[in-house]
């Protein structure tokens, strides 16, 4: 399906070479003043071609609002907008060639019929939608002291292993590759160059914290929120996997090193838990892990199969990134910025919960 | 919400020392002859008490079903079932100390009111239900030759590095730690005795392969099938991280190294996908690692804060684990096994995939 | 689906002579006290054997809470609860006939199999399950001070035409009939008898009323409060029609007699619009009315078919009743009691209306 | 929620007098060949002005459909489709008033600030989207032989009360008013010309048949396919009243009169029940009735209330139509398709019913 969210949900539609990208949010509060500047300026952190570190494609990537904001204020309907899609080169692709790690062949044996042009539903165009959806999701979380911050951690060997409490998040926006560690940004962008000019692509890691949560959100049991958040980033194109607090690095360690002692104020002397415990926010910081593949696309002519499984060469051509982790970056903050303000609207209950 | 699933989709109630924990199954195929004591032996598997390395806490988990199956084979209407709970000792638990690192605080935050005896909800006790309703989806599944297996491949330091196909599956039940490596089975059997015999506690991963999915399942953008499956396993109690194929070592690798090329036949030389593109299957083994913190009940006295936010000293006692990992293989097959046999049920879709 | 609402979640399961009926009532406020005896009473109420009107089939229906209801008080947690099935004759029931106007066939149709005694899970006792779930929406209603209140206004030809505001509905259960006038309930407990005597049976009305509603509640569009007691009521067993306010009658009426004016106070002059307007509750009572048909199994031999398509006789036996709507009251309330509740709980926005 | 059904599912948005009406399809099945041409007629059905019956706004409801649709075919993705408001006069509505039984105070109440131009999102013009969306399933179900008819039954009293199957429905279409019977068509047209004159509206009643629905469709319990068809009416602006087959005429009858007998070939004798029995489809026609309030908005002045509560004089103007029944028939028509199309595509199990 194509919709996510329970209360604050988006549903979203478009290929890569069609007329529009475009979505419905429901569920948004009514009577919030939206300044969709600030929206525009989320989809101009997405957009192609903003570095010579992205794609070449050329997008203007304008949002047209259709619904539901009505002199500057949301209506409490549904918010209908699209974005038109302009550099469309189909020529580019062919109609019968199944490209390696992509998902050609998988679109085809689901529904028997693709877009060749561009991955179609799978280009991660898509993910305009999702933008915008996180764009009008962050002045609602603003409003209450809720910020979501994501930058880049890894591009291929290169680590950004610093604590994200020890960096300047102010940051990093100031280069290309969003990592908010300037020394180490600087080698992120010459790995990703030295790559690109070999034609071949580089993944990464970006990291997430998300802070001014109040103690109780996320729903027990199947809805908990490093559930909600999982889902929310293994939804994005080339993400592999995902860890919060301790992550994947916990499987290592014991219980006594890694229990976050209780303080008075009903805060925790550490944070391994990642803000979360039981599935519900517990007040402190949440933060966590993407984990991205390196491009599919390589600019080296590949031998492959077509749709009747018959040998073809692809030529070395198309516009691609070598690294998606620069433009990653708004992507999870946008699925971010969705999961917790839906279990912020979730939150209908008047909790009672003691603070000294 | 407590249900998880669409088209087969699990309702799940109970507290840890409540009456009972029981669910309702809802969606399954009609006509489908049911082996219940297959179903009770997969409760066997999760069961507490099954070996020393478990809790001592000694549960029958008899299953009752009570609905949907008549003389053997489902009705296509909802199986409510129960099973009770018995061996409860509630003065094991304090009425108002927050344990560090459990669900006590955030419940309390969330709702304002807990069941304060053996974590209540938050228990793992709940997994029951889980576990239930993925034995049902297994023997829906192996009429189709898809299977779901699930080991231990890491506790503590101890890691099993040889890759899932070179380890003979079929051994994973023959030590009470799940490891089908007969060796490095047996250095995690001493390491969780030696921790174990220290009051502390420790995590680990598990792997899980998913074989025989034939290509086309699953959903693009927000239900792809790896979207799906990190939902499920974060929300399994203790889970902390989710990667599939080349997961987060991908990050760190080009994309001439791991794009998997096609083959005749719409195989692929390799599987670095992880037998998902696009969010849809490819026909290829399914195969994710799942992270798990150490378990937060120590067998130490633990300084702590109660409701009130006044410091208190918990004693060591209680029941619990010293690493969760032997018996969150069943809890990891069970919501692999759900994913998948909803996914089978969503695909309503005639696809005319070109084969070979 | 078995599950009914979106915050306030009833999922149901159980045949008619199985080992149970029960059901999960998810999203139920936290800290609620709950008076288990009234929601035994409700199913009291609806219970087979009650007054000789009713079938004689004798179930005790006794209440078992297995989940979240501690120390007397809601957890917020999933609420799951059985009532175990006793007075079993499935000899009664004929494995291979289709009677007429029942889901024999239609349920062969669907799932190729089903469960022939006494309708399976189409039997009526699948509403006990309804009625609990609404007996525990009832008790956070009237903290709100909001009640549901139905009554007979039709059986057979016999009809109440009083509006509802000119009766004490606190009559309606001092009759057998639960119709508030108590002339009228004379007369329809006669007419019921007469019929009966003749192996025959009646249909007839309920009407419903809702008191005490705030205004605001209710969805736009595709959730208008309408629409959700409209499939809440058609979800009954043997309900055709549903109509509320002016209903049918306002098709044959002018918008000059039936515009409802507005009075200081934002009150309306009339309530032709019965509450809703837009979908959206207006503050005044909403009431409506459903339709039931004649119970469609008679004290007669019937001529039909096998699931062969063979004729058969099927000799007059069984037990139910004559005229299902002195039941039907507790399980229309019930449903309403639901939608009300849920809309209540969907309700997170502060809205600021204008207040004299 | 602005989203509508489980398989086949419209999401839509959009303001009376905003940029445009559009909505999401999401669920069609791939590779069916679409007539766009087919759907932009059910939209000029529906269309204002398109008789001196209806509202003079002159709108040409173009349909752009944005996505989801590749050289003629559906590619499985979602439809994201587009309808430009043209014909504004916002200068026509009081910012403050409340039109008595409209929606201007209940969407205030709920969310505390309105779009005052034409009702906002309360206007009709929102079932844009809906006959959008029934024309896409329509031509899906148009493969498997099913087809969907709804003519007006009724305006203010004057009736048409010949059994729908002694009508030839193929009139409906031949005059202005919908009704396929000419002689009880020329004299709704008169009503209808005669109350318009002077200033007043009318309701009515839409009936519908929808044939070759095979048996096995629909849910069981909540999802009843009656449920289903009764929420989808109720949906629609102005309808009061809702019922299928004898209808609220069962209540009155017996049941040896009403039942429907069955006779070899898995058919019924007589079809009271309205072709659906347990909540499913019994393979004979579907047909039910929606009863519509007169329009509320009449050409007389109006005293009510603003805002603030201070009465007001609302002077005769604005544009609609003096009977919505005309008006209702394609969108009572795209409802019903959604709902059966979705049932169909909800439909996974291969049922084995006998035939002879």
């Amino acid at each position: 399906m194509n919709s996510f969210g329970r209360r604050y949900r988006l549903t979203s539609f478009g290929e890569s070479h069609g007329p529009a990208i475009g979505g419905v949010i429901d569920g948004i509060e009514p009577g919030l003043a939206i300044d969709l500047g600030a929206v525009q300026a989320e989809l101009d952190r997405r957009r192609p071609g903003q570095s010579t570190l992205t794609t070449a494609r050329l997008e203007a990537d304008r949002l047209e609002v259709l619904s539901g904001v009505f002199e500057g204020k949301t209506l409490g309907t549904p918010i209908g907008f699209i974005v038109r899609n302009a550099d469309q080169r189909p020529g580019d692709y062919d109609r019968h060639a199944l490209r390696p790690s992509h998902a050609d062949y998988t679109y085809l044996a689901k529904y028997g019929i693709r877009d060749h042009r561009g991955g179609g539903r799978a280009s991660a165009r898509e993910t305009i939608a999702r933008v915008v959806a996180g764009a009008f999701a962050r002045q609602a979380l603003a409003l209450r002291g809720i910020s979501v911050h994501t930058y880049v951690s890894q591009v291929g060997a290169v680590t950004c292993d610093k604590p994200y409490a020890s960096l300047d998040l102010s940051l990093t926006d100031t280069n290309p590759v969003r990592c908010p560690d300037p020394e180490v940004a600087a080698r992120m962008e010459a790995e990703i160059r030295s790559v690109q000019s070999q034609g071949d692509t580089l993944g990464g890691v970006a990291t997430c914290v998300i802070a001014g949560v109040p103690a109780g959100l996320g729903e027990p049991v199947f809805g908990k929120l490093q559930s909600q958040l999982a889902a929310a980033m293994l939804s994005i194109n080339a993400a592999k996997g995902f860890d919060y607090g301790m992550g994947f690095d916990g499987a290592s360690g014991r219980g006594s090193e890694l229990n976050d002692a209780w303080r008075p104020g009903f805060k925790t002397a550490t944070n391994h838990s990642g803000g979360i415990q039981g599935g519900i926010s517990n007040g402190q910081d949440i933060y966590f892990r993407v984990a991205f593949k390196p491009v599919a696309t390589l600019m080296r002519d590949i031998e492959t199969i077509d749709d009747q499984g018959r040998p073809v060469t692809l030529p070395a051509r198309g516009r691609h990134d070598p690294c998606v982790l620069p433009r990653a970056v708004p992507i999870v903050e946008a699925m971010a910025l969705m999961v917790i303000y839906d279990s912020l609207l979730s939150q209908t209950m008047s909790a009672s919960v003691p603070r000294t």
